[in-house]
């Protein structure tokens, strides 16, 4: 509870020193330790009710649909025929919401480390844990490595929604989103690199790294397009096919910084899908 | 001096109720009352020195280029020959410092009502204040609004970049753009809305209104470009032609919100160029 000071909270990490985003709390709704992590959920002022693990903020009512939209429709829309997806972390179950949404589908998996999270988004947290209500869904609770590990070639889509942070925005973590960028490119066919809006994460943006063992792949332009009566029948806020194709265009500094050769060290698939990562 | 507290500067504002970005301060430079407005200056922890006007970060050495280049080369861009520039506000000389990056500009007419901002920017912030060391420009200091009506039809471009940060910023001030595209549109012929990332403003993004009277203009397709070398030689980090046109495209929720059919109320062009109106 040390974060909450005079009714705000505040979110401090040396992940993005010397700077922080602070919210104005109206209640606690809960606070304890789960096996793994401080979990946090509180009503805030002008965000609605906010998931806080380990002191960051994972998620709030107003702002959530950004990040769980894109995250989800840009690996889906990249695939010609995603029928089998897994999901590691993504325990408010935003993201298997909006997973929900591609009705070719047929078997979605998720591997959560922390049910606790699980339990008090369902609580406080209805309008994302509503992914919880896909009968096509599976949920283990345990390790995503050691699940992925036991099940290569399983899935069409794996997409990692983990809750460390690092290497995610390109104004904060641009080193080591190059860094990254290059030890996918020794082990898939296709590494890109996009990135969202999102006011209540550090900087207001977050990146995703996208990776294909298909060579076909191309992630800047989406195989497959919700129509507008889709977008608005399926209540997708975010996403739309131009915002995926423009979601791949960076700044200069960004471009320059990731312009570099892709050095394939080398060429063994480790999954027969695709992989949007956090 | 309230707004810094434990040795952080916070920016709170009713324009964001319930929200505030906090930055980390080393040293306070300058803290004083001008005419018009506080002044305050100081050496960030992670964001080099910051200009905060009436409490509103104005801009940090660390992330401004994306802003003052945008404001600028977004309007310029999109005029095939601009020759003479009015900027509105700038004072700390950065949108300057990008207008000068344009050979084909022959004048450039500066309006800022508060000399004290020009004063300590070209003490504290010189990367911005470069802006100023321009042959071809003259400063006036005094009321942007007065000067542009004693002088209509005389410039190119008009960019206006005052201080004042209402219906900027899509993920808080959704209707005020919605209300200021609606007005523009009366006036002009092109009324466009486009935005950039930058970490230290609201939200973590700003927008810009463009709004031309020139029938053949398209702000969303740059009639002009720079080179890669060029992009290079003139320390530009965050626009090329490519950040141009997908600035425009809008998330879902936005551009359904700004989607109203433009009713013109008249068809009086005010200027016989472009402004660039942030």
């Amino acid at each position: 509870m040390d974060a909450i000071r005079n009714g705000w909270f505040s979110e401090l990490s040396p992940l993005w020193p010397g700077q922080a985003m602070s919210l104005e709390v109206e209640e606690v709704l809960y606070s304890g330790r789960s096996k793994y992590q401080d979990v946090l959920v509180f009503k805030s002022k002008t965000y609605g009710n906010v998931l806080v693990l380990d002191g960051v903020i994972q998620c709030t009512e107003r702002d959530e649909f950004s990040y769980q939209e894109m995250i989800a429709h840009l690996p889906l829309m990249s695939h010609p025929n995603p029928k089998k997806v897994l999901l590691i972390g993504g325990g408010d179950g935003g993201v298997l919401r909006e997973i929900a949404k591609h009705s070719c589908v047929e078997s979605v998996v998720q591997c959560e480390i922390d049910d606790k999270v699980i339990e008090v988004s369902k609580k406080y947290l209805p309008k994302m844990a509503s992914g919880y209500d896909n009968p096509k869904l599976t949920v283990n609770i345990g390790d995503g490595f050691d699940f992925m590990k036991k099940n290569k070639g399983s899935f069409d889509i794996i997409i990692t929604d983990s809750s460390d942070p690092i290497g995610e925005c390109m104004w904060l973590h641009l080193d080591l989103i190059r860094d990254m960028q290059e030890f996918c490119s020794g082990l898939y066919q296709h590494v890109d690199y996009s990135y969202c809006t999102i006011p209540t994460y550090p900087s207001g943006q977050i990146g995703f790294v996208l990776c294909s063992t298909n060579p076909d792949t191309n992630f800047m332009d989406p195989v497959r397009k919700f129509t507008d009566e889709q977008l608005e029948e399926l209540n997708i806020r975010y996403y739309n096919a131009d915002i995926h194709r423009a979601s791949f265009v960076l700044p200069q500094f960004v471009k320059k910084a990731l312009k570099a050769p892709k050095t394939k060290v080398n060429n063994q698939p480790q999954e027969d899908g695709q992989n949007g990562e956090k």
